[in-house]
């Protein structure tokens, strides 16, 4: 209770940083000192400090392309230039124009937004090519909590030989979104400077909140959590993934396990505007793709299906109501047959 | 509960900044809306957003000499050229450097570190001359809370008709300073801006904590707990003044009423990391004043005595004993009869 009253400058909870480093991070694979390891207020924030102390004019960083609007608009803030870098089903494409980058922003896990998981070949080739162009991996484990493959892949930072990995994970899907607790892991030196910086910004995050997160990690609480959350997204994921192949066949492109939410290609020419709409008033909402694509020309034929919070007796009707909502939009008068087709 | 769980994105708990505007914000005199009012992760978050908005290159901010270094810190890391302003015991001196300023950054309910409380007449001169001289105020209102005044003076914001007074504000001393609970108040668009850098930096501060301080303000335990707070900080107080005037006559150079410490100035030349330490070894902590002045030159003869986690009983003693040291160290030789003096 004392610990709660106190303002402890530039410090955090020690219990929590160690709770972090057994349970946590070593989940992922990674082994750190606990002067590797600073608590954040979130992910974004540990963004925000990486991207005040690196990302300055001059920088470029590549991120891949589409991907996480929030990294791209912290980095961009800041005054670095963004480069995007393609995609395909093992994660990132690994090419002339990551080379030519001082950093890399990645989401191995699941990709944001395709949800991809990087392939164990993509990540060895990429840190190889890390090494060799003299560039530094900012690695987002985003969801890395919800995969449903038998042996998650261990993490970037964790596959690093050369220290050329800055890790930044949270308890926002495991613990709670509104407790903000992230982390951020990276050289002693480094997380030295992003202390003296968050010492500037707010000093530390609320104290109370990261006592309660050890806790919840101590007594195994987490573990049980993460346990139950694959099992409960494993099986709306499941069911989201068959009426998806049912409702709107050939909008699912990427290989994916896991995650939150669906990536899916819709037919050219939609308006997604008025499917946003449409399926507003139906009970249905849908997140617009294009916000995501780092290129001003983005195709405007994609969108994002979170299911973390609906039942799972409710996501096969909802995918059904989308798929005639995305029909008559579609198809109009020329091919009044597709809902049937469809269905 | 449904709250704690979920992403606010960028808003804050609503209920938390009703009850701010209600009974925190009005007991200073400030009556304002709901757009103008931002929840942050702390007063130095505040500060930080403000700096990033307003204090870069070509910014010329005033403040208080001694002045509070992380608000020095902040706002230099920001680019800002920082402008020394002079002290008297009626607050800041209005001058013509103050002029020159884009911005003052003030602490006008108990300075830092000198606790001196800033005068009505001052604050009028003040708020005329930031309407003459076209400059904004950034007014810190500091252990407003702790004041022993029969009728606290308002604050600046609340006096001031033309906008020119930014008012920041916590829960720091009245609630906790381990839950990092601080307010930003300022024109609506200000506030706009402040919530979508806010928006990048970390969206918003945790949600437990905002509905945890709404409830303690509004079921009454933030006024009751205040009346406990300024009757104890009042009696330890009464005995630091009374033992300061005892043991370390003419020590106090400023009036000053409340706060939750003493600025002290001690005999010239006096070793002030020797001091530090010799009094460490008897269980006395001081905080050397001279990181609080801005110019190089600093007087190594202040010291700052805080007194808001010592037992009342513990104070006379512990004063006796720090006048004991400083006899022994200002007058080793040549005037031994001091400490009898003093005593």
């Amino acid at each position: 209770m004392k610990a709660w009253v106190s303002d402890f400058m530039d410090n955090d909870d020690e219990f929590l940083v160690d709770q972090l480093k057994q349970h946590v991070l070593s989940k992922r694979g990674i082994q750190v000192g606990t002067d590797e390891i600073l608590v954040t207020v979130g992910t974004q924030n540990s963004l925000y400090l990486l991207a005040s102390l690196l990302g300055g004019k001059g920088t470029r960083l590549g991120m891949e392309d589409p991907g996480y609007p929030d990294a791209r608009n912290i980095f961009a803030h800041h005054g670095a230039e963004v480069v995007p870098l393609g995609m395909d089903d093992q994660g990132v494409i690994p090419g002339s124009q990551m080379d030519t980058c001082n950093y890399v922003y990645l989401t191995p896990s699941h990709q944001v937004p395709t949800n991809v998981t990087m392939s164990m070949e993509r990540r060895q080739t990429l840190l190889s090519q890390a090494s060799k162009k003299d560039f530094i991996i900012i690695e987002d484990d985003y969801e890395s909590e919800t995969n449903l493959q038998a042996q998650p892949h261990p993490a970037l930072k964790s596959l690093d030989q050369s220290g050329r990995v800055i890790y930044v994970g949270s308890l926002s899907k495991s613990l709670s979104r509104g407790l903000r607790i992230g982390f951020l892991v990276a050289d002693a030196e480094l997380i030295e400077q992003a202390r003296m910086l968050r010492r500037l910004m707010y000093r530390h995050p609320p104290m109370n909140n990261q006592i309660t997160a050890a806790l919840f990690i101590s007594m195994g609480y987490y573990d049980s959590y993460l346990r139950k959350l694959r099992k409960s997204y494993g099986e709306k994921w499941q069911v989201m993934s068959e009426a998806l192949e049912r409702y709107l066949p050939g909008s699912i492109i990427n290989h994916t396990s896991g995650g939150c939410s669906f990536w899916l290609q819709l037919p050219d020419g939609i308006d997604l505007d008025s499917l946003v709409s449409s399926c507003a008033t139906e009970g249905i909402i849908i997140e617009p793709g294009d916000v995501h694509f780092l290129s001003s020309k983005s195709p405007g034929n994609f969108i994002r299906l979170g299911f973390s919070a609906i039942a799972p007796e409710a996501i096969t009707p909802g995918i059904q109501i989308l798929s005639q909502v995305i029909s008559t939009q579609a198809y109009p008068l020329d091919c009044p047959s597709r809902l049937l087709v469809a269905v």
